[in-house]
């Protein structure tokens, strides 16, 4: 019992080395579970999420296929012998925290050991013996947030979404503000309001002033939104008064999951100036529930599209600035059932990176604590199919969306759902997300 | 041992029913301990915070006079026991919060106790025979932030404060945006850099884009400003979905901080469009270390000075308008030495209540939790002398403060220190907040 990771990477055929190392010596392994071709969580992937089901209070799992991996009992079976662990308890915790902050000795061997006892050569699990007592099929369980989030910041990195808002609500001819493109803007956003996939939220009510009239009236949101996002998780406390490098930031990111910011516009333009987005954010935001690591996003790193112009501060620049090629998509499901892909975007097509967000976030000295959440602002591509929020796909509800049955939709109404999903593939390997939902319900 | 507080309420003189009951039929209570009539920390305050010491790891404490009273002491010694605990540890807990989310059967229940073990006539406690064992003298313990804070939000909500900023920066005409006499405008802030009194931190560097220059250029703050403000602890978690009425607002306040926002005003100035604040304030923000209960500051309950004009819409209007008469200074504390006091002002010049705060803030359904710090916004007053930030005092480092040795400040240098402190005081009895401080250091 207990492989030596070190030594036996040479012997066993693990899906990191086999595609950090471009395929050689290595042969491309093969899961022992029969996993379709076309699910997020091949062997590749291995998500780290919080489950629980009739038989289990919440605590970490790893997906695989369509399993949960149960790993307080790898641990007993004695399979993770040779993982970190600051306590016994860690992976009883109920939120990813205490894992995350027992830092990659832990997490990242973690993952490895599980690829490698699930991967067909290692022999040992084999399905048939006992391989159950470790799988939880996912339809029985519950997911959970997978982390507490101490703060949650939302940043605006999105060229084509600035600009395409810019011109809606400022100056066609300049639809960028001065700023834009010197600072990965962002702002602080609410973390009680974050909820796991699944979760269905109110629409909420508060205080509209459309521009013609000349005081605000008090009614549920008209301009139901959502957005399109990505949003990392950080894996690292930092000190108050410390900056973290750009070019070292990778270091400080754990993984990455799909994002909601469910927004309500006639709130939000009315409230937001001068000290930014308030109640129009902060009734509710969806995460999915799987936080797909930076270790399974790797063999997708792409360079990013855009390139920096004008050019930056030295604190922002990268020697090398990467994105991930992952593709996003928005679903919009009707009370009645229809079913309409209103979005199909790139994580690539963003102008500032995850680096340069860390680095931007913290050159000032403001301290991060594991489990912080920072989301990447709605991601609009170049093309009309590309948008990220209904304000943009139907031009501030001038163009409605309008379904195969004749259904039309301006903005959400009660009963409307949204799934966004999102994946990475290349050389028939696929490394997903799984997806984030949510259904605006009636306003209480 | 033990004292059934329903029944002996009536034989003792207990501050709290004193006050409550306009003197009669009790006659007004002294403490067993000597304690200077200046003293904020009289028997009519007790507030909670967290301290250490050499023989103690961080625990609840509260304060009396010099002496931080050990409440763990107290339990064990017995004189606790009518007070709700779901579980025996809850008086050694780092923070506040479990305390606080016990209820005020616990925590009310515990500081009548306190206020009654503490008076002259319960006879329960006698400073010769046991007092020494529950009290620690202030010099001896180190303080720490009071609770931990989930979500921080800072309101805006000083019409003198918005209207100086508005003039100054918009238009000195119509100072006030139109949304600012419907809204109590307030944003998110981040709670991972906010620090008890006494933490001191490095001038932040960032982007400064000054109005003649064409690019931003990286640089250390020029403009270091503070901002006084006072903040409360939300004592209930709410539902997502639900919203709190504005005349029960009260029942979800536990108490008061004063509150210290610095701000680096050239950050902030050249970030701050279109989404608000974000590096210009979140590399430090300052709480003072005692949290005074809502409980402790009843007797100075005054109607609010502003009328709310234009009407608000009905979930903002409340039956009657309270605020407190909370007196509050900052002074600031060079270098080598000089101090000054640069701002008088007061709770009670504020414009947008507290209920109206926590009304507006879960009106769209956003939920509250134990522990969320809610901040008032820059208190400035009518008069000159009652400004609570530099930008307002030296109108934007225009006209510097001058000290008696000559020195000058349009903002704040390295080495400076400002401390704000804050009481009330009726009839001779002093309920207070210390002070909180911090002072700049050089940036690194």
């Amino acid at each position: 019992m207990g492989i030596d990771l070190k030594t036996e990477y040479k012997e066993y055929h693990t899906p990191y080395l086999w595609l950090e190392n471009n395929h050689t010596p290595f042969m491309k392994p093969e899961c022992i579970l029969p996993i379709p071709s076309d699910s997020d969580f091949s062997i590749f992937n291995l998500p780290f999420g919080i489950f629980s089901s009739q038989k289990w209070s919440p605590r970490i799992g790893i997906r695989l296929g369509d399993f949960v991996i149960h790993i307080e009992e790898l641990n007993r079976a004695g399979h993770l012998k040779d993982v970190e662990m600051k306590n016994d308890g860690l992976f009883l915790s109920p939120t990813l925290n205490p894992l995350i902050e027992a830092g990659p000795g832990c997490w990242r061997t973690l993952r490895n050991r599980v690829q490698l006892l699930f991967s067909v050569g290692s022999e040992q699990i084999t399905l048939n013996e006992n391989a159950e007592r470790f799988l939880i099929p996912v339809s029985e369980v519950t997911m959970h947030l997978p982390v507490q989030i101490g703060d949650y910041t939302d940043f605006y990195s999105s060229e084509y979404h600035a600009a395409n808002v810019g011109a809606m609500f400022r100056d066609p001819q300049n639809p960028l503000l001065p700023n834009w493109k010197h600072i990965p803007v962002g702002y602080h956003g609410r973390s009680s309001s974050i909820v796991v996939s699944g979760t269905n939220f109110h629409r909420p009510k508060g205080q509209i002033k459309p521009p013609t009239a000349e005081i605000p009236a008090f009614s549920p949101s008209k301009q139901m939104d959502m957005e399109l996002e990505t949003a990392f998780v950080v894996s690292r406390n930092t000190q108050m008064g410390s900056s973290i490098g750009v070019d070292e930031a990778e270091d400080y990111i754990f993984g990455m999951m799909l994002f909601n910011d469910w927004s309500a516009r006639d709130l939000q333009s009315w409230e937001y100036v001068p000290l930014g987005p308030f109640l129009g954010k902060n009734f509710c935001s969806s995460v999915s529930p799987w936080i797909v690591t930076m270790d399974a996003l790797k063999p997708f790193r792409v360079p990013m599209d855009a390139e920096m112009n004008p050019e930056v501060l030295p604190y922002l620049k990268q020697k090398q600035r990467w994105t991930y090629d992952i593709h996003l998509e928005a679903e919009l499901i009707t009370q009645k059932g229809d079913k309409k892909v209103i979005s199909k975007t790139n994580q690539k097509y963003l102008y500032w990176s995850m680096n340069q967000q860390l680095a931007h976030h913290t050159i000032n000295g403001c301290p991060m604590r594991v489990g912080d959440l920072l989301a990447s602002g709605t991601i609009s591509g170049p093309t009309e199919d590309s948008l990220g929020s209904l304000l943009e796909i139907t031009k501030r509800g001038q163009n409605p969306i309008v379904f195969p049955n004749g259904e039309k939709r301006n903005f959400l109404e009660d009963g409307d759902s949204i799934s966004i999903k999102g994946f990475s593939e290349k050389e028939g390997i696929r490394v997903g997300f799984g997806e984030v939902t949510g259904m605006v319900l009636s306003s209480l």
